[in-house]
């Protein structure tokens, strides 16, 4: 196969490229970035590139047009007269046939590259830990027998301008085999300018990594391209942990109390990411070891036994953590099943109890950008809370219990099919309507499947409606002689019918009970007393923005939230609602490594106000019980008929 | 247990001491080096320290000389009284009692600390990879709940200047603990100022490393003590590759010829090593785990195998290895038993057939650094050569086969107790004399045990010895009718008597046959035309001087050795015989970081002669067949009775 030198400039990149490649192609095997929307069809002209007339000469070939193949109908319908005769083509149209010395020029450049976050419109600057560079090796003699890696690094040097890397061991294992196999082309993963992970035999251009939010209850992995941003695949399972304990109090009990609960717990969460690993990639045809860079959020004692390191420390006051900064490891010395030499990266904590995953949402959510007092509750098992400016930022953390994520709730179940996410209740009729994750829309309307269950959203929902349609007084308790067969009574307590059973799979009602109420009042009150106590520590009156984090089935419903007193009133437009904020921390500092030392430094910054130190808690956490709340006022809550 | 702040100037270096250590002691623990020969009981007077007349006063102690315990009987010896006047005290002498600052002077300093090499007067500079530091952290409260990592950050920094420390995993996994067991007093051993790779509760004093020689035949270890450069203990044992074939060549088609031969071949070296840490360390009441740095040497099939890299380039044109430049590898990832974040130096490696151990000869002969032509022959189960000095230096490889080590021997047997290692033959009566490994004196005149075979010091001294007596013509054959009873037919061959049925454990003489003096023929021959050929290319007619080493029973007898024409003529008093200079050189690396860089540097800069594709090799080894030699002269050789 012949092969052409092919040189970007500015970059200086360069490298050997099989004959019949686009310069596109090229382009991402030599780690140029070059702007395509339309994804190569020839058909957005964003990928505009200029031949230079500098011929590199090397195969004897002097016209320079033989360098490239000829320029398409398509080229001419993207390229203006003078483009042409300028020697601009497009990169996705024009296939290499000899050397060539490319110039990007700046508008065509993917250097600001971006990528949406789902449903926001934050964007994310592409600088990722791991890139992949192609190289071909000139083949060893006699007189030259320098080894594979020394050959592998000059090349590197030479082509790319990574000088003094080092080699993980199981790329230096990889490297002989991989050389022979590509017929001396091959294809280095590259971690920070610094170490090579991996070698692939040939050329490959795919990277990929995966963003991890380890929380108590709720495990979410977000597998992306490294080279685009794109998210490829998202999967979540179930906490295994959750068998030796709810929460996070819970399981330092089961390591107080079990000599083998540390291994047994993390045994479990292990198996979990490494089934992860399995399913995640293999839905796209792709191995664990296509995974080359991890990033992980969770709470503390999440983070602690994932990593094996005794939580016991965090049960007791002082509540020490073992370490607070960032931690680069090996997936395997994790035992992860990812490639072997794959950099693990934890984000940093801030406290005990304000975790790794409050730092995700602290560099999703840049609250130190801002003028505006802003108040973030990211509401998990544990409610973590951070308040503050680009002056200042506190942190907290309420034990909420799990009931908001939709657990300690009696048909409560995690965001998955088949949850009710969404429930209205009618003020007048007091008929329900819902809808289920996986349908499109509402019931009773629409109805495809049974419902199994009511996911955080859900929960949140339903007790905020039955507030708001009188079926409930501000203290939680049902009202009675309400004219609805809604109402059922089961072992003396009153329960709410949401789903009758023909339109669940469970063969009976799906119910909101008394005592679920209960516990939404709980993990709610403590919220919103968490935030009062921020706000005075912060001296502060009035919110001027609230942002809901948490990994509900959908994203919470802002106004429902505020009907339940989750959090002091604020300007309704002024509140939103951005879904699971830990994990876009996660996978935005998968994708830009600038933002890795973001969250170290802001981290750092972040006060920890110990709640249960606070004399006032105790007071304020009595009158948050209330729906909304026993005594705050609510001015941009609209006004209700039965309140 | 009350502490007092010690601080040592100049190096700055401060810490909490327990009341009543001595001074010394004081300083080992914060990782001052200060000279002591009589180590520590009060004779030698080199411990000379001054306490400085500024009080740190933090007890409110005003008197400076409440600080320390009253001067001694001893130090009034060894001070004079102008010294006492100055404030001068011994610091072995001189216990803690309170607040302290130190200064150490120039010449009580040990920065410049050596330590002899085994019967050779080279010194080491003392610089290790990993130096161990104490310190006592202020326990968390709730105002400063700092993670336990950054606690300790913060304290090697404030009381060592050790900034923005790593840590290894395993480290951070064992850090909550230790500090709770120490009562918040660790000993953090770090490397390269860089990472924190153990964490050990209180005070802990001794670290220590282990240096390795993985040859073909035989495996070699010295365990050290890295605060002192001590050799605290030796252990050998034969490679059990060895059962995979002989030499380099046999192993690599063994891995060619079997798909698991690549596994196995590493499994039972890892399992040997692994084997070798338990007992080095258990006959010192040390564990593993102990063992926090190591520095590996071999050929490069060694070096391969071990690593487990494919090892098939090396066995074809252009014999390329994986790599050349030095390894720095976690033992876990080796699966070495030692401390697991300990790290596993491999020194760099030459060419194909010149490696690591030829690397570690050449830190430890430094022919780099001479003026004089040196040729070094390093033999073991291939012979290495180096050739030149500070202006160029010259590399080779012979397959010599192992008979120089006493394998492919009749009775050849590595240098273990009972193995014959000197041997002296009377050219009048023919009689013989011998010494075995564990004795001190000669036979026929001093017997405890019975000799079990003969090993390689023992089999060049022997077929020289033959030649000296008139036994073996040049061409290596019997004489025919010798008044002698030791020479004995076995199968049509003849065959030499060194040792009687009485003098052995083996219930038969001990012989050196035929097929003995064919083999070590063989071996010496392809030495020395190796050396031819190497001076040719220099351009050289004579040696200046002549380095022997290998892992011998003991050192090659220089004389036998040129009498045998294992290398070309030189001056005697200018051959010297170092023994295992390979693992000297990995003890080198292993005690001074420095001789690290040196050795990459130095590896880089030999150049390779590739033996087999020189026309003139087959002449040149024919000639060599002889001994000493058919064609060279050798002017300096003591002229003998019958040649």
């Amino acid at each position: 196969m012949k092969t052409c030198q092919v040189i970007f400039q500015p970059s200086g990149r360069r490298g050997e490229i099989p004959e019949g490649k686009t310069i596109l192609e090229a382009a991402r095997i030599l780690g140029v970035g070059i702007e395509s929307v339309c994804g190569g069809k020839k058909s957005c002209g964003k990928c505009k590139i200029r031949i230079d007339s500098k011929n590199l000469d090397r195969h004897g070939i002097h016209s320079l047009s033989d360098h490239l193949s000829p320029i398409t109908e398509e080229e001419k319908k993207n390229l203006t007269e003078y483009d042409r005769s300028q020697g601009f083509r497009l990169a996705c149209a024009a296939t290499i046939r000899g050397d060539v010395l490319i110039f990007v020029p700046e508008q065509s450049r993917t250097g600001n590259q971006v990528v949406k976050k789902d449903a926001t419109d934050k964007k994310i600057h592409l600088n990722p830990a791991v890139r992949l560079f192609t190289v071909t090796l000139p083949s060893p003699t006699l007189d030259h027998p320098l080894g594979d890696f020394e050959r592998l690094s000059e090349s590197l040097a030479e082509h790319f301008g990574l000088h003094r890397l080092e080699v993980d061991y199981s790329a230096l294992l990889a490297l002989p085999g991989a050389l022979r196999q590509g017929k001396w082309t091959v294809t280095a993963a590259v971690r920070m300018e610094q170490e090579i992970l991996a070698v692939f035999p040939g050329a490959v251009e795919e990277a990929y990594g995966l963003a991890i939010d380890v929380g108590s209850t709720t495990v979410a992995g977000y597998l992306c391209s490294l080279r685009t941003g794109r998210i490829v695949g998202t999967e979540s399972f179930m906490n295994p942990q959750i068998t030796f304990g709810d929460d996070v109090i819970a399981r330092i009990s089961y390591v107080m109390d079990n000599p083998d609960g540390m291994d047994k717990m993390r045994g479990v969460i292990i198996d979990g990411l490494n089934h992860l690993l399995r399913t995640v990639t293999g839905d796209h045809d792709l191995s664990p070891a296509d995974i080359l860079e991890i990033t992980i959020v969770g709470n503390t004692v999440m983070h602690h036994l994932l990593l094996g390191i005794d939580p016991r420390a965090l049960g007791f006051s002082p509540f020490t953590p073992a370490v607070h900064r960032s931690l680069d490891i090996k997936a395997r010395d994790l035992g992860l099943k990812a490639n072997p030499a794959a950099n693990v990266h934890f984000l940093p904590i801030i406290a005990g109890f304000v975790g790794a995953d409050n730092v995700g949402v602290l560099i999703s959510e840049e609250p130190y950008r801002r003028e505006e007092m802003t108040l973030i509750i990211d509401v998990g098992t544990n409610g973590e809370m951070l308040l503050g400016n680009r002056e200042r930022l506190l942190s907290a953390s309420c034990a909420t219990g799990p009931a908001l994520e939709g657990a300690h709730i009696r048909f409560g179940m995690r965001a998955a099919p088949g949850a009710i996410e969404r429930i209205r209740v009618d003020p007048e009729t007091f008929e329900v309507s819902f809808k289920i994750i996986g349908e499109e829309r509402w019931r009773p309307e629409f109805r495809i499947t049974g419902a199994l269950g009511i996911c955080g959203s859900g929960i949140i929902d339903g007790v905020a409606e039955l507030y708001r349609a009188g079926v409930i007084d501000p203290s939680g308790r049902f009202r009675t002689g309400l004219a609805t067969s809604r109402i059922l009574t089961t072992d003396g307590q009153p329960e709410f019918v949401i789903a009758w059973p023909d339109e669940t799979s469970l063969a009976k009602p799906i119910t909101i009970s008394q005592q679920d109420i209960r516990n939404v009042q709980l993990a709610k009150g403590a919220l919103y007393a968490g935030a009062k106590l921020l706000m005075k520590k912060l001296g502060i009156e009035k919110l001027e923005r609230v942002v809901l984090a948490g990994a509900f089935g959908s994203y919470i419903d802002k106004t429902e939230a505020m009907f339940l007193g989750m959090f002091p009133d604020c300007e309704i437009s002024h509140v939103s609602s951005v879904g699971n904020a830990a994990g876009d921390g996660a996978r935005i500092a998968l994708l830009n490594r600038d933002k890795r030392r973001e969250a170290e430094e802001m981290a750092r910054q972040v006060e920890y106000l110990e709640l249960t130190l606070a004399d006032a808690f105790q007071e304020e956490f009595t009158s948050a019980l209330f729906i909304p709340h026993m005594a705050d006022d609510f001015p941009h809550l609209p006004s209700i008929g039965k309140p």
